[in-house]
């Protein structure tokens, strides 16, 4: 049985893991959830590499909410960098769903942007382990997480 | 028989892969094409690792679209450093072939810039694994993908 | 027993390390502390990688002070990364924590806040080593060090 | 003997390898050169790896002329990056040799400035290899390769 | 008895490597020099590692000055990663020692600014080695090298 880990943190300000998981269960069943919290961003990537070395995780989701100061960003690519590394190390895919506080004005927009990123994220993670074929088919489509697709560039296709 | 990996995404507006086989196509036989598609550029590294490890590939073909923003250009200078990084540990060649959608007018261009790149990559993809000698007659004519060639700086050679 | 590795630097100016320390005592027992004091915060991410391999360390606690000039941010940038990478290859957790000199408006602010970061980082590290299921509880709700908590979005949770 | 590895670019507009090779010859015999054409700087990092792995060369010279754009300088550090990362996993050097073509005004003082850098890093690459006492004894003395010299601080020692 | 690796660059304008070993010899005895000056500083990562794998070093000072240029600043960047990598990787430490040409106001400056900050990294260095409880009885007291140091935030204790 194939397994999920999910790694969150206490620094975001919404339970984007809530809504992965729902949506991983909404697609369908075979296998196992995991699941690690940890502070912040950054402490991400040692997260999802032990749920690899030590839980046999086939797949980690990776879910953050950097804030909106100019630092933040800079964390969030440390960050996205060291997912990337241990991703890359243990080549096993990790799906880095991160929502910018910034990206939204106020905390219902926050709420509803995360949500749906989360769960779009969580559809991707399930689509890369059990039908890769689905990724294939809708390749170079213009697919977007959190908000409207951008659609392909020749829409005649 | 020599394997290329194709490495691309949903998140791109473009259908890359299919201009870049095509063009291999148009080169020559003599190789077998893997695929894997993931959802956006940060997710290639891994998805060419794999093919490395696992597929046997020889050489991977990274096909990505970074967005407008600035936040992508961030993203897709994580993805470049991740290709890098598992390029040097695999010891084999990641052919990188990003467009961004900055860079065109509207999405007619979008598509012909796209096409032409991967194209174009998909040719030095395919000289890298069997006529490196032909990389190494033009070394140094400021040749371009996607655009015209800049050519020699001293074109009386 | 756990073994929590400190590490620190002469060029903070605050000693962080003892507030750290004293929050850890409070919070329980049932762990050796180590202690690695450095020049700079460049210095930390290998005086960690040294208590992980030589001394056995489960955990650390990286404790930093970067300056106020533009370029300490990009040694903090760096530091970081090296942070990162050494969490990464150990598969241990690293708690960074840094306090930048620009945060605060004068010394007896500069202290306070680092003493506040310091313990609560302490806190974090404590809860990841022996109550992970205390961070999972607090996921999303918009915890932070040092300043007051952003509290999770939706409230009414 | 000792074995020198060129790397270069087709996407350069001056043959830097040409010019690199003669200056090799001018200063000595002793090794055997090794040659690998790549499209691109970002390519030059595995084509270090390669010669160092399989051919055996002791030391790579990478030889790239960057664009004017933007985004060229983000390439060129992302390559400088991937040629540091080969160096150091494989402790063999690599000598850099980046001429951006900003950096000249026309095509004729582009072709200069990249010789007398190809050469003069070409030199140092032969030193490094056959006379490393050469470079100590010229330790501090503000060597630049490509424009005229610093030269010492102190100009008196 | 321990060793002590120094790498140094030709492209420096002061000879740091002389007034570091001075620095050294002044603190006490009980370890062997080593020494490699390369062209720039981004051949330092690798001198090092070459040092700790080949020579057997205990520790190494890495001695750079990047020049004025923005370019320097990218370079000294991508250079102070190398060195985090290396140092990282083979669990020893590096002391780096960088002064900026645009620190100081003129050669007389520059080369009164590098004598102290090479002399002041020395004896870090040294500290490390062979006085480590002098660093952490030092720990937040604000020491810099080359200029006046910032002092512990809270004086009176």
């Amino acid at each position: 049985m194939k397994k999920i880990g999910i790694a969150d943190t206490t620094f975001a300000r919404v339970d984007m893991a809530r809504y992965a998981v729902k949506a991983l269960q909404a697609r369908g069943t075979g296998y196992r959830l995991l699941r690690r919290t940890v502070p912040g961003i950054k402490d991400l990537p040692v997260a999802c590499r032990r749920m690899f070395l030590e839980d046999g995780a086939d797949l980690c989701l990776a879910l953050g909410m950097p804030g909106k100061a100019e630092y933040d960003k800079t964390c969030a690519h440390e960050a996205s960098l060291g997912l990337l590394f241990t991703s890359v190390l243990e080549a096993k895919p990790i799906v880095e769903c991160f929502v910018f506080e910034g990206e939204a004005d106020g905390p219902k927009e926050l709420e509803r942007l995360a949500q749906r990123r989360a769960e779009e994220h969580a559809e991707n993670a399930w689509s890369m382990l059990f039908r890769p074929e689905d990724l294939t088919r809708r390749a170079g489509t213009g697919l977007r997480q959190g908000f409207a697709d951008a659609g392909a560039a020749r829409r005649t296709r």
